[in-house]
């Protein structure tokens, strides 16, 4: 029996080094912990039915015209027009039950976009950790962990997350890497891991959310297997797969 | 007295992020430790008048003919018109003393024409650390280290350093910073600091230059304070501060 060649995983550190991971055939991972992926996965767990990721604010006023909840803010403020924001925490099984909601985030959801050029695209995070690292184990392709980064600079807690992700399918013996950015973030999760709210207390979301009064939910966002939801892109929405 | 205000270090891991940093106030270090700006500060050590970095294979071609000695690389193979490529050990004193060579190589150069739109570039490496380092602490401005990274992608080697001398930095009491970028690279030289030659045979770049037969320099680009030397760009050439 010949025996299956390992596939590769590769962690993007930044958006705005995506177009040298690019491969039309492999699995996009778009993680960003603080807040948009554990905010997404929140919402699947809570009984969403979809969501609509919108990369402008523009898209996001017009949808809401057209009837829908719309979840969106900029820099961690709430949009005026806005149902919501983007905590974890407001996606409750009261408000998202059986919805469609379209969404909007300062990185998040470019980074979605930009996943969409490849095969396709989950949504990474704590919450679903086990759920989807099992699923990857089980597809037969290529992953690219994509790091929704904040503004196309590298952060502490998406890259974190990537060592954990990447280390987990490593553990797997299905995959294999040559990607230095890969075993960068697996190191930083091992120093990590020990103490990751203490870790993360030292990165810079963690003071932009301080300011605005939205740190409360860095703890619920670090906790690990939640949900057993796994987001996918098809086409202009989110769905879960499970 | 009024207490003057600390000065910001930041890290930039790969030129594709650049756009993110840059400020026209700021010092750029270029690193591109494997093996760029570790050959040019050997150069400078040995005596060299001036380098000419050119982006292109054609720039460095034309210049070849108009009588420059020329030093052009790609992927770590010298290219058929060039005097010689880019190990450190080819710009021994006998060959560029009193000399100006053009110098194109695959990431370095880029970078260097890129941190050309802030105040100044200056070229960092283990090599020049101590001088390097002390000249930092003593210009009235922030600084930004731009790893080359390898075709956009994040890589280790230079990242490390990053850190290294983003610590030196901070140790001086001088700097502060609010980038996660150079918290990462702290703590990646933390865990390669022990033995930096073990840390870094992981590193891709080591097997590329190893499948070349070029991995010999490794241990002297790793080597702290081989020369006093800063060579700073001043408009289309590098000379040494010093």
């Amino acid at each position: 029996m010949q025996k299956q060649a390992r596939r590769s995983v590769e962690v993007c550190l930044s958006p705005a080094m995506f177009p040298a991971f690019e491969k039309k055939d492999a699995i996009v991972v778009v993680v960003d912990i603080l807040r948009a992926t554990s905010a997404i996965c929140t919402a699947f767990h809570h009984g969403v039915r979809r969501i609509i990721p919108v990369e402008t604010l523009e898209e996001a006023r017009e949808m809401k015209k057209k009837g829908y909840m719309v979840a969106a803010e900029r820099d961690g403020i709430v949009q005026d027009f806005a149902d919501f924001g983007n905590s974890p925490f407001n996606f409750t099984p009261e408000r998202v039950h059986g919805k469609d909601i379209v969404y909007s985030t300062t990185n998040g959801t470019q980074a979605i976009h930009l996943g969409a050029r490849c095969h396709s695209v989950v949504i990474g995070a704590y919450l679903n950790h086990a759920a989807l690292s099992e699923w990857l184990v089980s597809q037969e392709r290529d992953v690219i962990i994509l790091c929704a980064a904040w503004k196309t600079k590298f952060n502490l807690e998406d890259s974190v997350y990537a060592g954990k992700l990447a280390g987990s399918l490593l553990e797997s013996g299905k995959f294999d890497t040559i990607c230095d950015a890969t075993l960068a973030s697996i190191d930083l999760y091992g120093l990590a891991s020990g103490n990751l709210l203490d870790y993360i207390d030292k990165a810079a979301q963690r003071s932009r959310l301080r300011k605005n009064n939205l740190d409360d939910v860095i703890p619920f966002c670090h906790t690990p297997d939640f949900t057993r939801k796994i987001p996918i892109l098809k086409g202009e929405y989110l769905e879960s797969i499970n």
